[in-house]
C-alpha cells in the first residue's frame, strides 16, 4: 500500500471522454490498494476562454477578481471526475482549494503555497475515499478570497499536496511519456531518461523544457518528494499500479541524485527560443556603470540573464551585452532610452534572433573539460558563441537562432546521448 | 439614500458587452447615493453547458458534485461584473455564496436558504463598496460544501440578501419590463401592472407566469420585502435611480396589498400548458378509495392538482378525474397500473391536450360573482370546462388546449383588463 498523488493536466481532461480515461488510471491505483489523491487542471481551452473574458472586461483588472473567474476551470473538472469515479463504483469527492484549505500568499494571479492543511482530507483518503483536488488554486486566509498560482501551477499544487500527505510518490500525468535527453521533435534519437535529479530537472525546467513547472521541482527538491512524469495517453490497463521499490519502469523519476546509480556526465540538452539579446555600445568603462544599467531594469522587474562585457581597445569605453526574455524587449529598450543620459552610451542594438542552448548534468561537478568540448564542437560547425553563462551543473551558450537545431543535434551526439 | 439589491438574470449578462450594460445600471444607482448589492446569474447558456457535462459524466450523479460544477457559472459572472465596475472607477468586489456565507439546507440541487450572515458584506456596502454576489448558491455548513438552489434560484438569492441587508427594495432586472395582466404574446392589449400584491404574484408565479420564481415571492411575502420587476434592456441612462416613495413609475412593484390603492377585482389571467388530465373510470364509490388512488401517487412524489369526482348514475361506481404535471404523466400511469388491483377500477384515460386558465385578483375576496361571470363567458364561446379549482384569490379551469388563446382573450376583455 502506498499513498499516491496523481496529477492530470488540461489535455488529459479536455472532455468528458478523456476524464473517463483519467478515471481508469485512478481506478487501477485504487484497486491495487493504494490511497489516492488526484489533482486536476482545467479542461484544455477552458482557462483561455475565462482569461479572454477577463481581458474583454478590462485590460487593467483586479487580480483577485481574475482569480475568482479563472479558478472555476479546475472546479468544473474536479466535480466531473468525482462523478465519473463514483459511476465506476469508487468512493470519491471533489475538494476546492479553499475547502482543504490550501493556504497561499496574497499575490493573486501568482500566489505561493504557504501551507496545506490536509488533516481532514488525509483522514478521508486513508478511509478509502479518493480526493479529487482542484489544482492551480488556494485561499488567501486574511481576506478569505480565492487565489491562483499562475500558469502551470497545478504541478506545484500536486507536489505540495503530496508533501502534506507524506505521499510515496507524486505522479504527474501529461501528454509526453517522460523527460527526454532533448526535445524529440528536434532530435529523433532523443532518449527518455529513467531518472533525473532534482537539480538537473530544475535547470531543464527553467531552461525551456516545458514538462514540469519550475516551482513544482523546487518544492519537490526541498522536501525530497519523488515525482514521476508519465503519459496519460497510454492505455490505463497497460500500466502497472504503483508498487514502492518498482518506480523506475516507466516515465521519468525526478529524485535525489543519491538514488541515481549510473550518473551521466551530461543528462540533457535544453534550448530556449524566447531570449533576446541587447548590446549597449560605447559605455564609459568606469566603476558604477553596471549599476546604472541594471538598476533601472531591476526596478522595472525585468530579469537580466547572461551578461558579457567587452573592453574596448582604447581602454576608455566598453560594450555591454545581456539577454532578457523576448517578451520584455520593448520595455527593456524603453527603460534604457529613459536612462540614456544617466548611463552615458552611444547606441543600443537588439535582436530576438538568438537561442540559448544549455548542457545539463550533475556529473559535470566531477568532470572537467565539458565546457571545452562544447565550445570546440560548436566551433567546428561554424557556430559563433555570443554569450556564455554557467552553473555547477550546466553550461549555457547564446547563439544565432538559425543554428539552434544544428547545435542541439551536435551536442546530443557529442555527449553520447543518442539512442542506439 | 436607499439600500438597493439589483438582480440580473442570464440573458442580461449573456456576454461581456451585456455585463457592461448591467454595470451602467449599477453605476446609476451608486451615483444617486444608493448603497448597492448586485446578484447575478450565470451567463445564459453557461449553466446548460455545465449541466450537459455532468449528465455526460453520469446520469446518476452525486448532487453535491453537480452543485460544485454548476455553481461555477455565477462565480464567473460575478468576477467579470466586479472587474467592469472597477474599470468605471467604482469600488466593487465579488462574493461567492460560501464567502458571505449564505447558509442553506443540505438538499443539494434544490437547497433552501436558511440564513444569510451578511454583517461583513453590509459593513462594506455601507462603506461605499458595491457587493457583486453569486446568485443560485450557498454553502451547507456541516459539510462545508457548495449547494445550489435549483433553476431560477437567483431570484430567491436576491430577495434573501435584500432581507438580510434590510434593503429598501429588491429590483429584479429581466428581459421583460414588468408583470402583465396576461402574456402579451397572446393578448396584444395586455397591460403592465404598476403594482401587484404578493398573494397575486404568488398565484401568477405558481400558475405559469415565468417572471419570478415562486420561492422568491414566498420569501418576499413573509418578510414584506418590496420587489420590483424591471427590464435590463432599456437604456441605463433613460432610467431614474431608486428614490424611496417614487418606486411606482416603472416596472411592476410586488408589495403588500395595503400599498395598492386602486384594487382591481381581477389583476391578471395566467395559463399553464404543462398540465395533463387523468381519468380513472368506474372506481368503486365507497370510503377510502381516494386514499387508495392518491396515496401511491404521493409516495411517488407526484403532485396532484385539480380533482373532480363524478358519481355514476348507478350510484355504485364513480369516475375520478385529476391533473398532474405533463412531465409526470408516464410515471403517474405506471403508479396507477401497479396499484390497479388495490384501487379497483375499469380503465384509465389520459390526455396532455389540456390547459389550465386562471383568473387572479385580490379583489375577488370582496366581490361575488367572478366565477359565475367566467363560466358564462366561456360557455358563450362554446368552451367546455373539464375541471375547476379555486382559492380565495383565484379561479382555475381546465379546458381543451385548442381553446387556450380564445379563453385568455375572452377573460381579459371580460374583466376590463384590455389596454385602451
Amino acid at each position: 500500500m502506498a499513498v499516491v498523488v496523481m496529477k492530470f493536466g488540461g489535455t488529459s481532461v479536455a472532455n468528458v471522454e478523456r476524464i473517463r480515461n483519467v478515471a481508469l488510471h485512478v481506478k487501477r491505483e485504487v484497486e491495487a490498494g493504494n490511497k489516492v489523491a488526484v489533482v486536476v487542471s482545467a479542461m484544455s481551452g477552458a482557462t483561455n476562454q475565462l482569461v479572454s473574458w477577463v481581458r474583454e472586461a478590462s485590460l487593467l483588472h483586479d487580480a483577485r477578481e481574475y482569480d475568482a473567474v479563472v479558478a472555476t476551470g479546475e472546479q468544473v473538472t474536479a466535480g466531473l471526475l468525482a462523478i465519473v469515479l463514483q459511476s465506476m463504483g469508487l468512493q470519491a469527492r471533489s475538494w476546492q482549494g479553499w475547502q482543504i484549505p490550501i493556504i497561499t500568499s496574497g499575490a493573486h494571479g501568482s500566489a505561493r503555497i504557504l501551507d496545506v492543511k490536509a488533516d481532514d482530507l488525509a483522514a478521508r483518503i486513508h478511509g478509502g475515499e479518493i480526493a479529487v483536488v482542484t489544482g492551480f488554486q488556494g485561499i488567501e486566509p486574511d481576506s478569505g478570497r480565492i487565489s491562483t498560482l499562475g500558469r502551470g501551477g497545478s504541478d506545484t499544487s500536486a507536489v505540495a499536496l503530496a508533501v502534506a500527505l507524506h505521499a510515496d510518490v507524486c505522479d504527474i500525468y501529461t501528454d509526453v511519456d517522460g523527460v527526454y535527453t532533448t526535445d524529440p521533435r528536434i532530435v529523433s534519437k532523443a532518449k527518455r531518461l529513467p531518472k533525473v535529479s532534482y537539480e538537473e530537472m530544475l535547470e531543464m525546467a527553467s531552461l525551456g523544457s516545458k514538462v514540469l513547472q519550475t516551482r513544482s521541482v523546487e518544492l519537490a527538491m526541498v522536501y525530497r518528494m519523488r515525482v514521476r512524469v508519465l503519459s496519460s495517453f497510454v492505455s490505463p490497463e497497460g500500466m502497472e499500479p504503483v508498487r514502492i521499490g518498482e518506480l523506475e519502469n516507466i516515465g521519468t523519476m525526478v529524485c535525489d541524485e543519491d538514488q541515481i546509480v549510473e550518473q551521466q556526465v551530461v543528462s540533457g540538452i535544453a534550448y530556449a527560443k524566447d531570449e533576446a539579446k541587447v548590446t549597449i555600445l560605447k559605455v564609459e568603462d568606469k566603476p558604477g556603470v553596471a549599476a546604472r544599467i541594471f538598476g533601472p531594469l531591476a526596478d522595472a522587474s525585468i530579469n537580466v540573464d547572461m551578461i558579457v562585457q567587452n573592453v574596448a581597445p582604447d581602454g576608455k569605453s566598453t560594450d555591454m551585452t545581456f539577454t532578457v526574455q523576448a517578451a520584455e524587449l520593448p520595455r527593456t529598450l524603453e527603460v534604457l532610452k529613459a536612462a540614456k543620459s544617466d548611463i552615458g552610451y552611444f547606441d543600443v542594438k537588439a535582436s530576438a534572433d538568438v537561442v540559448k542552448i544549455s548542457v545539463i548534468g550533475i556529473g559535470m561537478r566531477s568532470h572537467a573539460g565539458v565546457a571545452a568540448q562544447m565550445f570546440k564542437a560548436l566551433s567546428e560547425k561554424g557556430i559563433n558563441i555570443l554569450a556564455i553563462s554557467t552553473s555547477e551543473i550546466k553550461i549555457s551558450v547564446l547563439i544565432d537562432a538559425a543554428y539552434a537545431e544544428l547545435a542541439v543535434r551536435t551536442l546530443h551526439t557529442l555527449y553520447g546521448l543518442d539512442a542506439a
